[in-house]
C-alpha cells in the first residue's frame, strides 16, 4: 500500500506542490503523524498543529496559507480526501482461503461456499457455516451453532451450544458467546446450579469487541438486536435482550433478564441491574448504575442512575454543601437555635 | 431432543388438551417463546402473558382459565415440570473421548482415567490431570498444574505455573489461572517487576466465568474457597482469598491481599481496596467500592462503601439538597445573616 | 526447587537453629504458609502470627524471642533474604527450544536467533520476529507485525494489523492488540463502522496484564509508553496514547483519543472519557470518573474526578447533610419562615 505523494494525489484529484516522490507509507493525525506518514490540515483549527508535525506531507485546501517544507497535495475538502483513501491503507489480514488442514471439523458440519477456517480453528458436530465466513485461527465453533453468511470470528472467539449468528456478524478476538448464565439456588448447603438449557440469537450485521462475553439463556434465549454494535470487555448475561441498532461502550455490564430498546445508547463502564426494562432511545452515561425501569428516551446519569437534569442539580447543590453549613451555622447563631445534636 | 407434547405429557405426568403430536424443540419464558418452544405459567400472574406468547405449547396447572389454540399440558405445578423437563433439553456439549492426537502432551504428565482432551490443547509438563476431566479445545495446562477429578476446561482457559485445582472446577472459556501479579518496585529509573513465585489454590465445586483472571501469588498462594462461584470478566488480584462458598456477579475486582470470609456476595462492577478484611456473610451492592475492612454480617452499599441504612440516608438528603438551599436562602432574607462568601 | 532448610540457610548466609533436614517446597507468608513453606519474619509487628502459622521453616533476625518448634534460618534481615531466595523457587515455565511443529508460520516471516514458538501459535505473513522471543502456545500475530527482542507472549495473545512491540514487552495470557477501534457514523439507518486503518506502538519494557484489551487507531497509531505497567482486564481505546512509566491497576478503561502524560498512575476500574489531556505525574483513585483535561501532578478522586482535597470536603459534608436537614427546620421553626414547597 505505500506508493508516492504523486500517486496518492493521482487517487483524489488533488494537486501536488512540491516533491510528489517521496513516499508515503501510511495516515496519521497531524500531531500523531511520524515520517512516511501523510496528514491532513481540516479547517483552519488545525493550522496550529502544523509547524510540529512529523507527518512526510499534508492533504491541505485550496487557501492552505503557511509556509511547509515537505509536499502538499492540495484538494477541495481535505478530510473527504483523506476518507477516500483510507480503505487502500487497510492491513489485508484475509487469511489463505478455504479450510486449513490442521482445523477440526466435524464430519457433519455444513460449509458454504468460500468458507475461510484458519489453522486451529475447531467445528463440532451439527455446526453449520455459512457463505463466505471467515473463522480465523482458533476459533471454537460449539455442537449445533449456525454461524450466518459473511461473518467475522477473529481468533480465540468461542461460540458455544446451539448459539446462531445472523448475517454480517463480526465478533472481535477472545469473545465468548454462549457461556453458561449466572444462577444458582442457594441454601446453606451451598449453591446449586441451574442449568442454563437456552441459547443465545446474535441478528444480522452485530458486532461485538474483543473479551466480551455473552451468556447463554437459562430458557430460551439471550438476544441481541440487528445491527448492534458492542464495545471490548462488556458483560451481557443470561436471557437479556438487546434492541437493534444500541450502541454499548467499553467494559459495561448488562445484568440477566434486562431488556434494552432499540436504539440505546450506553457509556464506558455503566451497569444495568437485572429484569429491568429500558426504553428505547435511552442514553446511558458513563459510570451510570441503572437500577429501576426507564421510559423510552430517558437521559441517565450517575449512580443510581436518574434523569440527567435532576442529577445534574444534586451535582451542584453537592459542591456548593461545604459553603452551605457555614451559612447554616450563621444563620443559627444569629437565630438562637438550640443544637440538640452534635454536628 | 425434540419430541412431540404428548411424550413430554408423558415425563411430566400431565395431561394433554389439544393436539398432541406438536413437535416441541425448546424451552422458553412466555415473552420469549418462538415457534416450537415450550412454555409454562407459573401462576395467575402470568396469565396476562399468555395471548401474545409464541409458544407452540403450554405447561399450565388444573385451573388455567384462557382460551388457547395450541395444545396444553395440564399439571399440578407448571414450574416444577418445567423445571424436570430441562436436563433433557441441555445440549451435549461433549468432546469425542480420550486425548485428541492433535493435543500436545508433555511426557511426564500424568492422566486419570476417562480423560478427555480436545484437539489443540496443550498440557506441560509435570502436570497432572484427574479422573474423567475435560480440557476443552485450545486449552493450556502449565507445568505442575494439578487438574482435579471431573474438572471441566472450556476453550481458551490458561491455566499456569503450578497452579493446583480440586474436583469439579468449572472454568469456563476465556478464563486465565496463574497470571502474574501486578507488583512493582518503582523508582525514578522506573518500574522493577516483583517476581511472583507464588501460587494458585482453587478447592472443589468451584465455579468461575468466562474471561476472568486469577493472578498468582507474590509468595504463598491466591485461594479460592471451596463452592464459590464467580460470574464472567472478574479480577482476583494475587495473595486474595475468597471464603467458601462466596458468590460474585459480573466484573467485580479483587484487589491484591485482600480477603474475604466465608459466604460473601458481592454485586455487579463492585471493587475491592487491598488488603482488606471483610467478615464472613457480607453483602455488597453492585458498584460499591470497599475501601476499609467490614465485620461480618455487613451490608454495604455506596462509593466509598459504607453500610446501606447509613448510605441511604445520604442518597435521600442528597435528593432533597436543592429544595434545601432554597429554605436557606429564604431564611437568611428573614434572619437578616450577613453573607460573606459568594454561595 | 525443593531443599532443605540447612540448604537454604547457606544461600543466605545464616544459622540454622533446629533440623536442618526439613525439606523446603516453597515460600510463603506467615498467615499464608503451609506445610512444606519457609515464612519469615520481617519485624516485631509480625511476632504476633508465628504462633499461629503453619510454615515449615521461619527466617527470623538475630533477636527473635519466641519459642517455636520448627527449625529457623536466622540472618541479619529476614525480608532481604527471602528476596534472595525468590528467584530459585521460580517455575520454571520455558518451552522447548525452537520453533514447534504444530505452529503454523507464513513463508516469509522473519525469526530472530534462539525464538521459542509453541504448538497451535500463528504467524501470519510480513511479521517479523525478534532474538530470543517467545510465543506461547496458541498465541497468534498477525500480518506485517513486529515483535521485538525478548518479548514474551503469553498463551491466548492476539497481535493484529501491523501492531509493532518494542523489546522486553510481556503481554500475559488473552491479552488482544489491535482490534478495531470502535467508531460508528450513525444515522436514522444505522451505524456505519468507521474504518481503523492505524495500528498500535508498544514500547520498550512494557507489560500488560491478562485479558487486556488495545485497540489499533483510526489513523495513526495507539501508542504505549516505554516501562508502563497495565494491570488485568484494562482497555484501552482507539489512538489513546499511554506516557512513559505509567501504572494502570486493573479493569481501568482509557476511551479513545485520550493523552495520558508519563507517569500517570491509575487505580482500579477508574475510567477516561474521551479525547482527554491528563498531565504527568498525575494520581488517579481508584474508581475515579475522569471526564476533563487535568493539570501535571493532579490527584484526582471521585466520579466525576475532582482534586482530591475538594472532593474529600464533598464527602465529608454528604455524610453531615441529614443531620444538617434537622438542623434546617429547627431554625424554620424559630424563624417562621414561609415553606412553599413540599420538602
Amino acid at each position: 500500500m505505500e506508493r508516492t505523494v504523486e500517486a496518492l494525489a493521482g487517487e483524489v484529484g488533488g494537486t501536488v506542490v512540491g516533491d510528489g516522490t517521496v513516499r508515503i507509507t501510511g495516515l496519521a493525525g497531524l500531531k500523531d503523524a511520524r515520517a512516511g506518514d501523510l496528514s491532513f490540515v481540516a479547517g483552519p483549527e488545525f493550522l496550529r498543529f502544523v509547524e510540529s508535525t512529523h507527518a512526510s506531507a499534508l492533504l491541505v485546501g485550496e487557501r492552505f496559507p503557511l509556509e511547509f517544507d515537505r509536499p502538499r497535495i492540495r484538494v477541495d475538502d481535505p478530510a473527504a480526501a483523506m476518507e477516500r483513501l483510507v480503505p487502500s491503507f487497510r492491513v489485508d489480514e484475509s487469511l489463505p482461503r478455504g479450510v486449513d488442514p490442521r482445523a477440526s471439523l466435524a464430519d457433519d458440519v455444513v460449509l458454504g461456499d468460500d468458507v475461510t477456517i484458519g489453522p486451529g480453528a475447531t467445528v463440532a458436530r451439527g455446526a453449520s457455516i455459512g457463505d463466505r465466513a471467515v473463522l480465523h485461527p482458533g476459533v471454537h465453533v460449539g455442537p449445533g451453532c449456525v454461524i450466518g453468511a459473511d461473518c467475522e470470528l477473529h481468533s480465540g472467539v468461542v461460540v458455544r451450544a446451539r448459539a446462531t449468528l445472523g448475517a454480517r456478524v463480526v465478533l472481535h478476538a477472545g469473545t465468548i458467546v454462549g457461556a453458561d448464565g449466572f444462577g444458582y439456588r442457594s441454601s446453606k448447603a451451598g449453591h446449586e446450579k441451574l442449568e442454563h438449557v437456552g441459547t443465545v440469537v446474535i441478528e444480522d450485521d452485530v458486532e461485538i469487541g474483543a473479551n466480551c462475553v455473552v451468556d447463554r439463556a437459562r430458557f430460551g434465549r439471550t438476544v441481541i438486536g440487528a445491527g448492534t454494535k458492542i464495545d471490548n470487555l462488556c458483560q451481557v448475561a443470561h436471557n437479556v435482550r438487546l434492541g437493534r441498532a444500541c450502541l454499548l461502550a467499553a467494559q459495561v455490564g448488562v445484568s440477566g433478564s434486562t431488556v434494552l430498546g432499540d436504539g440505546v445508547v450506553v457509556g464506558g463502564q455503566a451497569g444495568f441491574s437485572q429484569n429491568l426494562d429500558v426504553g428505547a432511545g435511552t442514553m446511558v452515561s458513563a459510570r451510570a448504575g441503572v437500577i429501576k425501569d426507564h421510559a423510552p428516551g430517558s437521559v441517565l446519569y450517575g449512580n443510581p442512575a436518574g434523569e440527567r437534569t435532576e442529577k445534574k442539580r444534586e451535582v451542584v447543590a453537592l459542591r456548593r454543601l461545604p459553603g452551605l453549613l457555614a451559612r447554616l451555622k450563621r444563620l443559627e447563631a444569629i437565630c438562637g437555635s438550640e443544637r440538640g445534636e452534635a454536628s
